[in-house]
C-alpha cells in the first residue's frame, strides 16, 4: 500500500486531523503541526517534500494553499498541485503526475476536501505526450 | 505603471487574448503561445519566469494552471500563485506577495479569471510576519 505523507501548518491543522481520520486505511505518516499554534509553512513543506520518494504521495495543508504550493515546488522531485475541486486532483494526476496534493483549508469546505483527497489517490498517471512536458520541468 | 508579462501553452490561449484585452490600459509584454496548436508549457513558464523582475508581474494560463504552476515555481525568485477565485488572488498578494498568477482556463470562467486578475494586480503585500516565511522559501 502507497504510503501518505501529510503535513501543514496551523490554519490547516483541523483540515489535517479530518484527513487523516478519512485515511484511516491507509498508512499515514503526520508531520505535524500539532495544534493551532502559529508556525511557518515552508518549514512544513520541506518536512515533507524532503521525504516523499517513488512509493509515497504528499498531502500539504495551510490557508490558501498558495505558501504551501510555492514551498513545495522548489524541489525539484516534487510536482505539488494546488487544487480546490476533485476535478482539478485528478487532472493533476493524469496529466502532471502530480506526487503532493495542496490543499486550501480556509478556501474550500471539508466534503470537497476529501473529495480532492480521494480523486488525487485514485487517479492515475496518463503518460504519454504528457510526460514529454513532465521532463521539460 | 507596472509592467505585465502574459503567457499561456494552446489551452489557455483563447483565455490569454481575453485577458490582454481587459488589460488594455496596462503595458502588456505577450510571451506566446500564439495559436491553439498544442505546445509544452514549462517552455512558455520559463520565457515568462526568466523575463519577471522588481517592476515587472507575470500571468500563466495552462489548462487546470497546475502545470504552470509546478514550473513557475521551480524558479528561485518567483512566486507563482495558481488561483481560482478573486479572493485567493487577494491572499496571493497580502501573504504570499506573488509576482506571478496562475489561471487554469478550462476550470474557471472569464469572468472569474477576470476579477482574479484585477485582484492580483489591485492588492500589495501587507509584510510582516509574512515576509518571514517568503525568506524561508
Amino acid at each position: 500500500m502507497r504510503k501518505i505523507l501529510i503535513a501543514s501548518d496551523h490554519a490547516g491543522f483541523e483540515l489535517k486531523q479530518e484527513i487523516i481520520e478519512h485515511l484511516s486505511e491507509y498508512k499515514i505518516l503526520d508531520l505535524g503541526t500539532v495544534d493551532e499554534e502559529s508556525v511557518d509553512y515552508p518549514d512544513y513543506a520541506k518536512k515533507l517534500c524532503e521525504l516523499v520518494d517513488d512509493r509515497s504521495s504528499g498531502i500539504l495543508i495551510c490557508g490558501t494553499g498558495i505558501g504551501m504550493s510555492i514551498a513545495a515546488n522548489r524541489f525539484k522531485y516534487i510536482r505539488a498541485a494546488l487544487c480546490t475541486s476533485a476535478l482539478m486532483a485528478k487532472f493533476s494526476r493524469e496529466h502532471n503526475n502530480a506526487n503532493v496534493l495542496v490543499l486550501g483549508a480556509r478556501i474550500i469546505g471539508k466534503l470537497t476536501a476529501l473529495s480532492c483527497v480521494d480523486s488525487f489517490l485514485n487517479t492515475s498517471f496518463h503518460g504519454s505526450k504528457h510526460q514529454k512536458r513532465i521532463d521539460k520541468l
